[in-house]
């Protein structure tokens, strides 16, 4: 079973929000799962001019508790419960994420309406952190000026897919699809083993999506985002403001395009831009000059891969 | 000197923000202090959209811990840093407003630009907690679900007016003239005592705005806040809600109508509106039942008495 991976940017610029900029947020939407990931100011609004379903975000994924990131969670939390949710949420984020939500609940006599779990996060190596039948969610352990994970997001590769004439022709029983599917070579009446590898298919390609923000150049990140799908990395600046990245912890759009092509990624969406800058596409020149599939994020986009 | 009054509104609807519906935000220009009242999600860029100059505000005044008067007040203390600002910044708010903010900074460990203050509040009845040369703002206690307050904003009476020609008349020396104006008998030289009423006018009656959101109908607040310029009231309901009211802690437009009818003041500004209205005239018309001069606040609505 393919199904295509979808990225809806809700906000993706750096530090302060302006009239028309948001700051980070995106919702993923992978084998049916709405991730929410990152909430800066706004954030329930930009849901709601998306027209996205709040009911069907079930897990939050916050990378640092910057405010650009961070400062928007309160109120989804909240709206949640003024919508009299039920379904419950799980927030995963730094160590401190569950202490500043539940004091502010406190503040408020408020409590949820619906169960909401914490998952802290401090681990300086990937961890999975989420894992059902379809999909697993790894942490991307970023370098920034504070404790900030990145987030990777893959599909479960699916069965192998059966070569339906093969099978027929030599009259398998339909008892022993599932086995098949699942690998298994087939014994017929004679005795003959037929390999799998003649019964089957290839399974799709299992998609992923690695989203790494905010980061420095941290070219390891690469080691363990090999081959995926579409690989969302921070572009704060360009080449030209290359020596503001240390002292801020931010990196430049060919930094972002070198993380792709080390880790030979299908697509690169460049995002987190400093509000300094004019024209976008300066991003995407400067990017395209180390990695040939530069995707430009802006509020509003989807992308479908 | 007569200055006037103008109170910005950056938003005034209830609970959850919507696209075109802010959460609770205002700026009041009294004697040229810019104070901010009240901080719902999104505050930083209603600021912007109105074009208020964020260095002038140097005081904040948060009315009680709901989400949507208060969850924009960290993005507005982040964005004063991100600016650079230096000039101090003080935030009146209910008790756990501190404890709530520097636990934020904390865990972005970033600390602000500027010296930032708090005045937490817990006291039930009025308390006079700002005062300079031109102007006072005392606590309004208000009624509701939580701890709340409202603020009044006076501007101190000025000096008496100097009748020019009444001390030129009768050749009193210029040396005199403050302590006319301060409310001083004049003595003229043949040891003749001339009143100050026959030598100065009436100062300029005060300006004053009252801000009582949320708050259920509370008719006392009505004695303190006896004949002000304007009175912001919320009316989160109509009459047929009237029924809403105690449980949410809330008054309708007749109930702010009738808190201003009994403090006398000159206008009545309705807000807070609950979203689940369509036509906020219904507001303004079951107000004027009871009172005459109303009217209707809506995002980015500049009244000037």
């Amino acid at each position: 079973m393919s199904s295509s991976l979808t990225v809806s940017i809700l906000g993706c610029y750096a530090a302060a929000p302006g009239a028309f900029k948001n700051p980070t947020s995106q919702v993923l939407n992978i084998r049916n799962h709405l991730f929410l990931i990152d909430c800066g100011e706004g954030t329930q609004v930009a849901l709601r001019r998306n027209k996205i379903k709040f009911a069907r975000i079930k897990h939050i994924f916050i990378s640092h508790l910057h405010g650009d990131h961070f400062f928007g969670l309160m109120g989804v939390i909240s709206t949640f419960s003024l919508l009299k949710r039920t379904t419950p949420l799980t927030i995963y984020g730094p160590v401190g994420i569950k202490e500043v939500c539940l004091l502010q609940l406190k503040l408020t006599q408020s409590f949820t309406s619906y169960p909401l779990y914490f998952k802290e996060l401090d681990s300086k190596e990937p961890e999975r952190i989420y894992e059902d039948d379809l999909v697993t969610v790894t942490t991307i352990p970023l370098k920034h000026r504070i404790y900030a994970n990145g987030y990777f997001f893959q599909e479960k590769t699916g069965d192998r897919k059966l070569d339906i004439n093969a099978v027929l022709n030599l009259d398998i029983d339909k008892a022993y699809y599932n086995k098949i599917k699942q690998g298994g070579d087939a014994t017929l009446e004679d005795g003959t083993v037929i390999p799998n590898k003649d019964l089957t298919f290839d399974p799709p390609k299992a998609k992923s999506y690695a989203y790494c923000s905010d980061t420095m150049y941290k070219p390891v990140i690469a080691d363990q985002i090999k081959n995926a799908t579409a690989l969302y990395h921070e572009s704060t600046f360009l080449d030209s403001h290359e020596h503001l990245c240390k002292p801020t912890g931010h990196s430049t759009a060919k930094h972002a395009a070198s993380i792709a092509k080390e880790a030979k990624v299908d697509h690169l969406i460049l995002g987190h831009y400093s509000t300094r800058y004019g024209d976008l596409n300066e991003f995407k020149e400067e990017a395209l000059t180390i990695f040939p599939n530069v995707h430009l994020a802006d509020d509003g986009e989807v992308f479908t891969f």
